[in-house]
């Protein structure tokens, strides 16, 4: 029985928003799906982003055939570089995925030394003994693809990232002809995006976004600043053909907008008109109704081309007044407050703010309840699986699927690590595997730890107090100190009164632990770290992280 | 001309949520309405509160007659234990707004230092030139007034925070006549909320919530815990008398819960029928379905005791499988991934969570646009200043106002410190008083600065690496160390290569200074740090605060 089930190893995406992967196991093969990145949590101080832990996968590599990608987003394809320094794997997905996995790779100093293999939709990949089948869905990137792996235990689809769009803007709709025919055929277990099963309804269409850029492209009389997602190039699109039907030209603006552009030009996914496309520094030269800016910073990124314009800190731009600036985005939780900073500075030299809310600049690229109800009746599996989702989202995605008559015990609300074991007879958490997250900062991938970050979240509450003294080794007399420094926690130049009473402290607490013959460091320290946070705590009502230093020299 | 102006001085509540605080000043007489605080912002590490920075009140408190208050929440009256402690002046207020402040002062072990004056809607305070009149609004807590201040150059009307709620728990709608009799008289300059100018349509009644509450506890067949605002105490009403109907007693978590809840029921506020209160120990006697928790955390605050709850570490009270939490009160901008987090792990206990969205559970206590549009209606100031809101919603306010009819010349969008002038002739800007912001962190305020926020900062993002070296004072000779400490950096355990590098990189910075003759501290400090930091950077891509210690001593 256990040769014969197919296993299912979540290991990011569950339970949280970002870092997707999914390994699926028959016998002693492997197949990934996806390998993303996440952004740090704010309690994540000065981590630069978090990939999952794929231990297990390190572990079992020799298994490993193929990681297979849905899209291009950073939470699918982000965590490749990392994954790939460890792993040598072919790696399956869409022109534009992989075009965007290559500059990734490129910007890592790693070109070229894994297998891209370019796939497109309706394409049938054997990889040992899965087939891997890509679907046409539609998303807020182009060419995303949703997976009907089929094994010999039976058919899993993936959904990926999706949804049901009936005008998208290269024309072609999701292959709702073959979901139904999956579903006709037999599906034994369906994994579905549950990120908006709190929105009820539909989820518009993309179109509905280049309707209103048109709207207020026909009333600007002065320059246009369009900020949205890089990759969502569909949207670009949309801006630059209603810039050209108004006769604006275009200049980019960021890092990863002007890169993106070029790849998707370069694949051939965005047409821009001759002509179309001026640099920042043209801007000044053509009358403000002539322009259209397309920027990064939809999100408020403190370093990005929005952000230093709203500051008034970009080099080449300027926002002035009557300008129109369109975020063509929603803030991604956790992002609200810096993104309405960012309004108001704008609002502050004079632009015109358009944002959330009645302006209808921005959709969303998941799907709402209606459409996860049309997949999971279109693929009737027997098996579910709510994937892609905070652990609520993926509860109610579990109870609207057990109201379209999935059986609760078929359905799974898991956890990162878990295996999900399914035969056609049963279907089982058989156990657990290493999961969770890895920090990356700087150069370091997964140095920087619990310990490290708690420091961190210490000395960013109330800073740090430190005493450093020298100490004869022979009689342990005091040569020099107690010095105090300190940094975060008072500024010493206004608080004299306070740094010498501490002293005094130190000194007593010394004398102390001398008295009783407790000269050993460890002792020495403890004694100062009590004697100090139990006296400025007294008086300052803080508790600054306390370091006493001692030095010893022979003094001879 | 001069003598004869009013001007109207606003410290706190201008370009931001919270702090509110005005000045009104006539000829040598000064009144303050609101005295309240701000909570701190994400990037203000460690800090407690904020307050207005009141120094030009401070300076002119002989000036100063007294502080009128609209209502009891902390951003309205949070500020007075502070301000007290400097000027002693009369407050006057409601009788809900006082109970809370007196609580405020005895906390702060300031009790019965200042003349508390009660007053009642439309009682009208003579206080100097001022005729201060009161004029009850609705809001999300009882007794919520709006001032109507006739002074020599004309009537002043300050909204408060306002709603106009047609069917408010308390039966006392918003006094519509009193208003509109104003507006028919004449009034020079309306002050008005702008915290919901960006939502449509009407706020609705707090009767709504109500209403909700009635339905989840028909269908609740278990424990109900309701987390809300301490303060909304109609809402606590509302689910007291729910829990009444249903046969339900109530326990209350939360020391600002319990805290309010005395106050109100002391005072008259809050209706408790006999026998409904139990203490939060005897829960776990009743069967579930007799019992309603009331409790803080909607907002997700570390240490409430819905987060607590959340996380199994509430001393008294454990969240079970099939209870339900109605988390009644919508994320304050900032909070959204806390309150998301909390709701998650409520739903891992099995507890049933209502929340935002469809759910009907929380309504605002502010004004939409059209009462907004009521309001200026009713008033027909000669001048507008919006108050209460960032920047873009008094600027969307002021847009509002104007297209009502009010000429943009008389509309004031302005930023806190700001001296309104105004006579019945004309408005203007006539000059800037200190304005700003004053952080209370422990017992200490003001001391935390901007250097000391920016040392938290960068200890935050990437820790500290402390270098200690003791020379000898004569020949600057290294009689020990250099000794490496680094907190929040790297884990010193686990990269002990790179700790031995650093010290050898000391060693010959101090080597190249000895040589060049430049054995200063400040000279030898900045030789370490620069050779430092390029070589962590180097080495991590992190830049860690760097702190050299050099202790000198005589080696005789």
């Amino acid at each position: 029985m256990k040769k014969s089930a197919l296993s299912i190893i979540p290991l990011g995406g569950l339970g949280e928003i970002g870092k997707n992967m999914t390994a699926i196991k028959y016998q002693d093969q492997i197949l990934v799906i996806d390998c993303g990145l996440a952004f740090p949590e704010e309690d994540m101080m000065g981590i630069d982003l978090v990939l999952p832990d794929y231990a297990y996968l390190v572990e079992n590599r020799e298994k490993l055939l193929a990681v297979v990608l849905t899209h291009g987003h950073e939470d699918h394809i982000g965590g490749l570089p990392y994954f790939l320094r460890q792993i040598n794997v072919p790696i399956y997905g869409s022109r534009l995925a992989l075009g965007l996995v290559e500059r990734k790779l490129k910007e890592h100093g790693m070109d070229r030394q894994a297998a891209l293999n370019s796939v497109n939709p309706r394409d049938i990949i054997e990889i040992g003994s899965f087939k891997v089948e890509f679907i046409r869905v539609s998303h807020s990137i182009p060419d995303a693809m949703a997976l009907a792996i089929h094994t010999p235990v039976g058919t899993l689809v993936h959904t990926g990232d999706f949804k049901i769009d009936h005008t998208p803007i290269d024309g072609d709709v999701l292959d709702l002809h073959r979901f139904a025919s999956l579903g006709e055929q037999g599906v034994l277990v369906l994994l579905s995006d549950s990120t908006n099963v709190e929105k009820e309804g539909y989820t518009f269409s993309e179109r509905l976004v280049g309707n209103s850029f048109d709207e207020y492209f026909r009333e600007a009389s002065d320059r246009i600043i369009i900020a949205t997602f890089a990759s969502n190039i569909h949207r670009l699109q949309q801006a630059i053909i209603t810039a050209h039907k108004y006769g604006r030209q275009v200049a980019v603006a960021g890092r990863s907008m002007v890169n993106v552009i070029t790849v998707a030009s370069e694949l051939g996914y965005l047409n821009i008109p001759e002509g179309t496309l001026i640099s920042l520094d043209e801007v000044d030269k053509l009358p403000s109704n002539k322009v259209l800016v397309l920027t990064t910073g939809s999100q408020g990124e403190p370093m990005s081309a929005l952000t230093r314009m709203a500051y008034g800190e970009h080099r080449q731009f300027g926002v002035l007044p009557g300008d129109t600036v369109i975020i063509s985005a929603m803030p991604i939780p956790g992002n609200e407050k810096t993104v309405s900073r960012i309004i108001n500075q704008l609002f502050k030299l004079g632009a015109n703010v358009i944002y959330e809310g009645d302006s209808e600049v921005h959709v969303s690229g998941h799907p709402s309840r209606e459409e996860l109800k049309l997949m999971l009746n279109l693929i009737r599996p027997q098996y579910f699986i709510p994937v892609h989702g905070e652990y609520r989202m993926l509860m109610k995605h579990a109870q609207l699927a057990q109201e379209l008559g999935i059986p609760q015990e078929n359905i799974f609300v898991g956890e990162i690590g878990q295996v999900f074991e399914l035969t056609k007879e049963k279907g089982r958490i058989s156990g657990r595997v290493p999961a969770g997250r890895v920090l990356v900062d700087g150069l370091g991938v997964g140095d920087v730890g619990n310990i490290v970050l708690r420091d961190r979240r210490e000395m960013a509450q109330e800073g740090i107090l430190i005493v450093v003294i020298t100490l004869d080794k022979e009689t342990h007399q005091v040569l020099a100190g107690p010095d105090i420094i300190s940094r975060g926690f008072i500024y010493v130049r206004e608080s004299e009164a306070l740094i010498e009473e501490t002293k005094v402290k130190v000194t007593s607490a010394l004398q102390r632990c001398t008295h009783q013959g407790k000269c050993g460091w460890t002792y020495i320290k403890a004694a100062i770290k009590s004697e100090l946070s139990k006296f400025l705590f007294e008086r300052t009502r803080r508790r600054p992280m306390i370091l006493p230093i001692i030095m010893e020299i022979e003094k001879k």
